[in-house]
C-alpha cells in the first residue's frame, strides 16, 4: 500500500493521493484494482477519532472543497462552507474530501491505467454506481484509520452519496447532512443527462472512448453536454434576473448567429471552460451512476427499509427555485426516514439560484449546517 | 406569379406551393425575392371572404395540420382540433396553414436556391423574424385574395405568429387564438435554443452549413438539439408517469451505455426519427427567430401599446405543467391586452403533458376554441 504525498500548492489544504491495492467488488459484480484516491483533507483528527467529516462532492466537483483548484487556480468549491470560522472549521473537525471513483482528478477513472492492458481503461474502466464510490470513500477511511464519521455531507451527487452513507454502512455514521438532493433519478433527470451523453458520444473525436493518446479529445461534445446541464443548475427566475433579454456588448441585434444574448456567451463560456478540467469519459460515467441510483429500489423498493439499520441524524435541505432536485425529493426522505424511526429535520431555503444555490452565497444554509453539526456535539 | 398545384396526396387537404416575385422586406433590413410559400387549405372561401382562419404552426411544425405528412405519413399535427366535426372545420371555415419561411416543407429557407449564386443559400439565408414569417403569410392572403381574417391561431411559436398578427396587420385580424405561447422569449428559452444551434455547429457535417451537396448531413448535432428541446416540450410529472425509471425491455441494468432506461430509447428515437424529417439549418434559422422574439421590445418596451391599434378578439390558453412558455407567461399577455382596452378571454387548462399538450389529446381545449370561434361569428 503506497501513499504518495503530492506538492502542496493549495491554500490550507494537504493534497494527497494514496493507492489502495483493493480489489473495490462493485454493483456490477466487476472488480476494481488498484483503487487509487485523490483527497484533501483539513484540520486534525482528535484522540478518539470522533470529530472526522466527510464532504462528499458533486457530479463535476472534485475533493479541493476548500482549496485552490490546480487547473482554474478558483477558490476550493465551497469555500464558504469549509474553512476558519465556518461552519466546517478544520480547527474543530478533521475534513475529508475524496475525489470518487470514475472522476478524473486523481482517483480510478476512466482515464487511469488499466493494469491488465497497460492503456488507460477508457470506456473498459468498470461502470460504477453511487454505492460503489461510497465504499470507495470507506476504503479510503480505513486506511486513514477513520472508523465512524461525526458526518457525512454533501449537496447534489453529494447529497446522494452522503444519503447512500448511512444504508450501506449503518454503523458508521452519526450525523448525515444532504442537500438540494435526492433518494433516486427521475426520468427528466435521466433525460437531461442522457441528452449529455449523446452529445459526447455524437462527437467524433469521442471515438469509442479511445481517445487518451490523442490531443482530439471530444471537446465540443462535452461543452455541449455541460451547457445543457447547466441550464437545469439554474432557476428561470435566476436566468431572468442575471442576464434576461439583455445583449452581449452591443447595441442591436446582429441578425447572425454570434452570442447575442447575455445568456448565450455565458453558456458558451460555461461549456468552453468546463472542457478544461473535465474528462468526456469521466461525465459518462458518472452521469451514469447517477441515472442509476435509486436507494430504495436496493431495499427492495421501501426507502424507510434503508435507513432503518441506521442510528444516525439526519438534515435535509432543499431550495424552491431548484427544479433538477426539487423540494418534494427532499420531503419524500424525509417521510421515509420518519417511517423508519429517525431523528430527521428538513428545511426548505429560498434561494433565487434554483438547484446551484447550495454552492453560492446563501448564509441560511452556512446557519442550518452551522446549527446542525454543533446540535450534534452538544 | 406562378402558382404550382403539388400533386394531392393528402387525406383531404389541397396541396399547394407559390412562388411569389416579393421582395420581402426583412426585419434585419435584406429582401428575400423570390418568396416560395408552401401551404395547405381546408375548405372553401365564402362569397364575402369572411370564413377564413390562418393556422400557424410551431418550430418544427408545417403546413400539414390535418393532412398526411408526406415523409412520416403520419396524420397532421393538429387532426384532432381541424376536421369535419372539429372546432376548425372546413366545412364552416377556410383553412390555409402555410409552412413558415425559414422552414423546410416547401418554403423559401436555407436549403432554397438562392437566385443570385444557382446554389442552396445556407447559412447565406437571410436570419428572419417572427414578424417576417408573419409578413410572408399576408403576402400569401393576398395571393389568395384574403383580406381579413375571421381568426389566427396557433399554439407555441404558432402563437407568437398569431399574437404578432393584430400588432402588425391590426386591420385583418378579427380573432386571435394564442395557446401555449408567450409575447416575449426569455433567457431560459433562450439558453435550451443555444444549446440546441451548438449541439448542430459541433457536428464537423455541418460544414458552416454547406452540406447540401452532400449525403453526410448534420444529423447527430441535429439529434442531440432535438433530444435536448423535447424534455422541454414534457413535464416532469408526465415523463414520471409515462416512463420512470422502468428499464428498456430488460430485467437489470446492464451496467454499460446502451440505453437501459425506456426514457434513454424514447428520446434517442425522437432524435433520430426527427433528422429524418428536418434540415438542420432551418432549425438554426427558425429558433434564432424565436429568441429574437419579444413583440414589446418593438413596440418602445410596452405590450400594451403593440395591442392598441387592433380590434381584434383574443383568446389565451396555457397549460398548468407547461414549464417552457408557464402560464405566468400568458397571463403577462392577458394584463397587456386588458390594459390596451383589447376584449381577451383567458384560461390555464390542466394537462399531464407540459407544453405538448397543445397537441394532444385535450378536449377542454377543444371546447375552449370551438366556443371562442362560436362565439365571434353569433
Amino acid at each position: 500500500m503506497a501513499s504518495a504525498l503530492l506538492p502542496d500548492d493549495s491554500r490550507f489544504g494537504l493534497r494527497r493521493q494514496v493507492r489502495l491495492p483493493g480489489p473495490l467488488r462493485l454493483d456490477s459484480g466487476a472488480a476494481l484494482a488498484p483503487v487509487d484516491i485523490a483527497y484533501e483533507t483539513y484540520g486534525a483528527m482528535n484522540e478518539d477519532k470522533s470529530n472526522v467529516i466527510l464532504i462528499c462532492h458533486a457530479l463535476t466537483g472534485d475533493q479541493y472543497v476548500a482549496s485552490d483548484h490546480p487547473i482554474t487556480g478558483k477558490p476550493g468549491w465551497w469555500w464558504r462552507m469549509v474553512g476558519e470560522g465556518k461552519p466546517i472549521d478544520p480547527a474543530r473537525y478533521f475534513i475529508v474530501c475524496a475525489n470518487v471513483i470514475g472522476s478524473c482528478m486523481g482517483s480510478s477513472g476512466p482515464a487511469s491505467v488499466d493494469p491488465a492492458s497497460n492503456a488507460p481503461y477508457a470506456m473498459r474502466f468498470p461502470v460504477l454506481t453511487i454505492a460503489d464510490m461510497v465504499r470507495a470513500q470507506a476504503m479510503l477511511l480505513d486506511h486513514l484509520g477513520v472508523g465512524r464519521l461525526a458526518a457525512v455531507i454533501g449537496g447534489s451527487m453529494g447529497g446522494m452519496q452522503a444519503l447512500s452513507w448511512p444504508t450501506i454502512f449503518p454503523d458508521r455514521v452519526e450525523s448525515c447532512v444532504v442537500i438540494a438532493s435526492t433518494a433516486r433519478h427521475s426520468a427528466q433527470n435521466i433525460a437531461f443527462h442522457e441528452v449529455g451523453r449523446q452529445a459526447i458520444m455524437a462527437d467524433p473525436n469521442w471515438r469509442g472512448g479511445d481517445y487518451y493518446a490523442d490531443a482530439q479529445v471530444p471537446s465540443a461534445g462535452l461543452a455541449v453536454a455541460r451547457m445543457a446541464a447547466h441550464i437545469t443548475y439554474l432557476s428561470e427566475a435566476g436566468l431572468t434576473e442575471k442576464f434576461g433579454r439583455r445583449l452581449q456588448g452591443r447595441d442591436a441585434k446582429t441578425f447572425g448567429f454570434d452570442a447575442d444574448f447575455q445568456v448565450e456567451s455565458y453558456l458558451r463560456h460555461q461549456g468552453l471552460s468546463f472542457v478544461e478540467r473535465f474528462d468526456a469519459n469521466s461525465y459518462l460515467y458518472i452521469t451514469r451512476a447517477m441515472d442509476y441510483y435509486d436507494i430504495a429500489e436496493d431495499h427492495g423498493g421501501s426507502l424507510a427499509k434503508a435507513f432503518a439499520p441506521s442510528k444516525a441524524r439526519f438534515c435535509l435541505v432543499s431550495f424552491d427555485t431548484d427544479w433538477l432536485y426539487p423540494t418534494a425529493e427532499s420531503r419524500a426522505i424525509v417521510h421515509a426516514l420518519n417511517a423508519s424511526g429517525a431523528q430527521a429535520s428538513f428545511v426548505e431555503l429560498s434561494s433565487p439560484f434554483g438547484h446551484d444555490a447550495f454552492l453560492l452565497e446563501c448564509p441560511e444554509l452556512n446557519r442550518v449546517v452551522d446549527g446542525f453539526l454543533k446540535g450534534g456535539r452538544a
